[in-house]
């Protein structure tokens, strides 16, 4: 890497600087090799749907194909294209969502998955009408289990947590027929429909994408959190740290990397084994150092305060500091790069989904059946490799941020019932954070949420517009890649509130928050629609009229493009950090940034520089304000 | 077009001259002006799955981009992007037969859809333990229809239809966990284990497909077939013609195209509703001409004898006749040309699948509740077009075929019956088939199937294979563009037997059958697969043992993908003319067209010459013959 100016996280250059000395290849060395991407495939405008082609066009360049050789349009290709990333992302949700059902509908009182969080349980029991009164709470739980896993693929109806919204949208999705039916078949009719041949009609295919990105945050995605919560618990607010420095040079260190919290569970618990404590001693190491990764960092981080290694641009980083014993992956988002890297190291590179393989790791299946006693395995294994670290190469940075995370709905309400005078108000609401916003001592919310993408410098996207937002009395609640961004960058530590703006730091001092919340994963957007939802019904409002708005400022997977659609689609404003695959039809990014406000009141915007885009998404909330009446100056009045 | 070397189709040649005169393009103008296609494309190496690309990798070329951005090898980029394909296929055919499920679920003895084949839905019932006592048969139907919905999404347990293999079979899936589970949740972990870091192990992913691929032929398509002749009737032998010279000079021309047979026979109705008849001579028409395109030709001309219009290929050139009042489509294989095309001409292009919109098409909502109501306004509209016809504009070729069609597999027994003893061997039985093939007076059998892509001259790669299939005592079943193909060249008149070898010509003679069978649609493929899984029964051996072969000369769609592998997992080794999006991974290729064979008992063969192709099939039939002890040698021993 010649150039260093790819991200504004020190323990990044600096492993950077080390892999280069070691002539190891990161990320930004594949970016750079890849040179110029492909114009077509950049713009949306290259088809591989059928094998007459692939075929490229250039609708507007005079020349060239203007057409696909079956007479497909610009419009055409760039919205099947779209809404077949939709299809991928959605599906990755919903698989995940379905695998976390399957492990309660497994669960025992006895087994490795049991009930944590029975409340959440019954509750859900209640609004499915599963009945509760006299039964046992696991009869209880494998039937609520197998209500959802019929979600996936019920033939008729629409999705039970659709019901979970305000009037006012359900009425926007009834009108204009985005209610979904059973998750995987809208994953299905949208590869029928974009198949060779079928339709041909680019607002009808992005309409098909809206209704269908529905089925993941209000389906797939939600079930992975609400079941998630019942089996592993409901975070709470806890201390943490993030970034490399929560590598120990004298530990075992493990990393768990990915996204089910099925595996990275047992894997908490395995850690903790005095058994292989012990072993760790009698390695030489002076315990079992576990960290993570990417969603997995932070379904384990909300729930035990387990470490956060870093985020998904970091992954290889953590390899290369010579320290880490293992990297225990599931499924997504990790690359398949870690394979030869970990050889050039003595780390173990250990899959577990079956979902997963990955050539050249050790894959020990997890098998849900037997659980605990495979996590032991696994970290057995990593122990046993204390023995081969070679000293000569570790490096292990200096930098780690302290920071509470664990900010579910649940606790949430928890900490705005700091300020509730329990004698004329309701606990256990959001009101309080209603009235703030009313009050305008917050301007509104915003959630920041997404990947790592090396086309935008590393973290620059997430934390400047964190910045700008919450010292304009934004909120922000943040998942993913960009909780961990924000975690990383102190913006998660109760001092943070210096950055804020006047309101907000005084919110976070009343309630005792910090200016940016930690929600979970990337599934747990899902959390961030209930609070919108939420928040709505409490101001008696469609979720479009809230001063809220979403933002991906450094995306890259088709799981965000599946977010952004269905965070839209739910009414909040989203800002793109990187455009997508839809340049090369106008008729695409005008559905997309203009006509989409008209149907589900909301729409995107593509802004690529964070400060412009906090300034956007300011004057946004602004004008929300001030359709609900309550402008800055009314406000002051 | 200057190289008029594009069919061996004369009325294509005729019209794309004709279409020429009049400045209109054609599928071949649209694929000369592609130029030379994407070779990252072409050869599987270009991938769009992120946004941190597109990437497009030369892995042997010494320089440049040897892996994507994320680490992802050719191996597994072709490998995504080829089961992402079986994905689109078997999704195509999964909404197909859940569609045609759901009109039976809502049949009635009073309405639009009725029970046309009871003694089929009896069959069924009982093989999927649905109790028919002393129960009305539409309420065993919407039982039946449940079951089967609930096929594609069932949380639990593998697919039903696949009990219908030989246990030698099912031994080889169970072996190699090959058994999918619900139809659509095969699709979603497909697109699950592609997502950006996930599965990146090129075996594991073609074992996915080949897995899911299964829920395609012993799926969706499965039950696409056996609903829609429950509804609709089993086909049975009968006369047909096809080619463009079907079109009718003094008739109303309608031509259906597209694929579901709920609308195609609805407006087989509507054509003989005497009121408009009426309204067609009405307008100075001397009646209503009714004829097909691609599958929704092969549904109804297997039906009813309609008539075939042409394949894939030829759909701009019924338009361009000048003799067409209207297009009527349902799902997949419509070009989206023919919205403009249609605009040259006094054709109405009617879209009526909320599935498949077009830009620029007439809308008419195809509601199966009031289906046939919807069909007549269809045909009205049809009508109330002929005066728009420009006689100037009209050139029908005199070209046409006759043809015989509708060989389902009872109709296939049925013919069979006509050389069986009855005092010695049982009616209804593919017995005395069985035995020809012992005896070797036929060879063996082959599927030829699939599309037309621009890439094979026009019918060339199906005729000429065909054609020496046959006079090498090969008898040829087929489905789908191909069967049209044969239809058209005459390979399915009694005639024709005339093209056949000794053996195959007596038997034809003998069972009173031409030489190359009609047996439906694409998806009636799973008509093939039953025919072969019942013959393997008759002679005790795994269905891989069989001197049996499969072929898609001119495939192009990811239905094709998915049907070729289904195929190879049933133990049928396959020929393709045009080679997948593959060779840009040694490892791919090596795993379809070699190491396949060690765990399925059957690869794929890429072979573009029909002659080359043909003689590979026979030694490849031989080689089978031998190992049962069937050699030619042995036989005249």
């Amino acid at each position: 890497m010649e150039e260093k100016n790819f991200s504004i996280d020190p323990t990044t250059e600096a492993l950077v600087i080390k892999a280069e000395k070691e002539g190891i290849e990161t990320l930004w060395d594949r970016k750079k090799i890849m040179k110029t991407p492909c114009g077509f495939g950049e713009e949306g405008l290259c088809c591989r749907i059928c094998a007459m082609g692939p075929c490229r066009i250039s609708p507007t360049a005079g020349k060239g194909a203007q057409k696909g050789i079956c007479g497909a349009t610009a419009d055409v290709i760039v919205a099947r294209n779209l809404v077949r990333m939709i299809a991928g992302g959605l599906a990755t949700h919903s698989d995940h969502g379905r695998d976390i059902a399957h492990v309660l509908h497994m669960a025992k009182r006895d087994g490795n998955y049991k009930i944590a969080d029975e409340k959440k349980l019954l509750s859900l029991a209640k609004e499915w009408e599963v009945a509760t009164e006299n039964r046992d709470i696991y009869d209880i739980a494998h039937e609520v289990a197998e209500v959802a896993l019929n979600e996936f693929g019920k033939p008729f109806g629409s999705l039970r947590l659709l019901e979970r919204v305000p009037e006012q949208r359900k009425q926007v999705w009834d009108e204009n027929k985005l209610k979904p039916g059973a998750i995987d078949k809208e994953i299905v009719t949208i590869m029928h429909s974009t198949h060779i041949g079928c339709c041909a009609d680019a607002k009808d295919l992005v309409h098909k994408g809206m209704r269908a990105s529905l089925a993941d945050g209000w389906g797939g995605s939600m079930i992975g959190t609400e079941f998630s919560d019942i089996l592993f618990g409901s975070p709470v607010p806890r201390e943490t740290e993030a970034n490399l420095g929560v590598l120990e040079e004298d530990q075992v260190n493990i990393i768990v990397h990915g996204h089910e919290p099925s595996l990275s569970e047992m894997i908490v618990l395995a850690v903790e084994d005095p058994e292989l404590l012990q072993l760790a001693k009698e390695v030489g190491a002076k315990g079992i150092n576990l960290s993570g990764m990417c969603c997995t960092a932070n379904e384990v981080t909300m729930r035990h305060g387990v470490k956060i290694a870093g985020n998904f641009a970091q992954q290889e980083l953590a390899v290369i500091t010579g320290a880490v014993e293992a990297v225990i992956v599931d499924v997504q988002c990790i690359f398949p790069a870690l394979s030869p890297l970990t050889k050039c190291y003595h780390t173990k590179f250990i899959t577990t989904s079956p979902k997963a393989k990955i050539s050249g790791a050790t894959h020990i299946e997890f098998e849900e059946e037997k659980a605990l006693a495979s996590a032991k395995q696994i970290v057995k294994e990593a122990i046993l490799n204390f023995k081969n670290r070679d000293k000569e190469k570790v490096f292990i940075p200096k930098t780690k941020s302290p920071a509470i995370v664990g900010y579910s709905v649940e606790s949430i309400k928890s900490q705005l019932d700091k300020v509730v005078n329990s004698h004329i108000d309701p606990m256990g609401t959001l009101k309080p954070l209603a009235d703030v916003i009313k009050a305008g001592v917050l301007r509104g919310a915003a959630g920041v949420v997404g990947c790592n993408n090396p086309k935008v410098k590393h973290d620059y996207g997430h934390i400047e517009l964190m910045k700008e937002l919450i010292k304009n009395d934004v909120i922000v609640v943040t998942t993913g890649c960009a909780a961990q961004a924000a975690a990383k960058a102190g913006l998660m530590s109760k001092e943070a509130r210096k950055f804020a703006g006047k309101g907000l730091a005084t919110v976070c001092e009343l309630v005792d928050i910090p200016p940016v919340l930690h929600m979970g994963s990337c599934v747990d957007i899902s959390r961030i629609l209930m609070l919108v939802a939420e928040l709505a019904e409490m101001l008696d409002v469609d979720m479009s009229a809230l001063p809220v708005v979403g933002a991906a400022p450094e995306w890259m997977s088709e799981k965000a493009v599946s977010i952004g659609t269905y965070v839209v689609t739910s009414g909040i404003d989203t800002w793109l950090g990187v455009a997508p695959p839809v340049t090369g039809s106008a008729a695409v990014v005008d559905l997309l940034t203009n006509k989409a406000e008209a149907v589900v009141g909301a729409r995107f915007y593509i802004e690529p520089d964070p400060y412009k885009a906090a300034q956007q998404m300011i004057e946004r909330i602004e004008e929300k304000r001030e359709a609900l009446g309550l402008s800055l100056a009314e406000a002051e009045a």
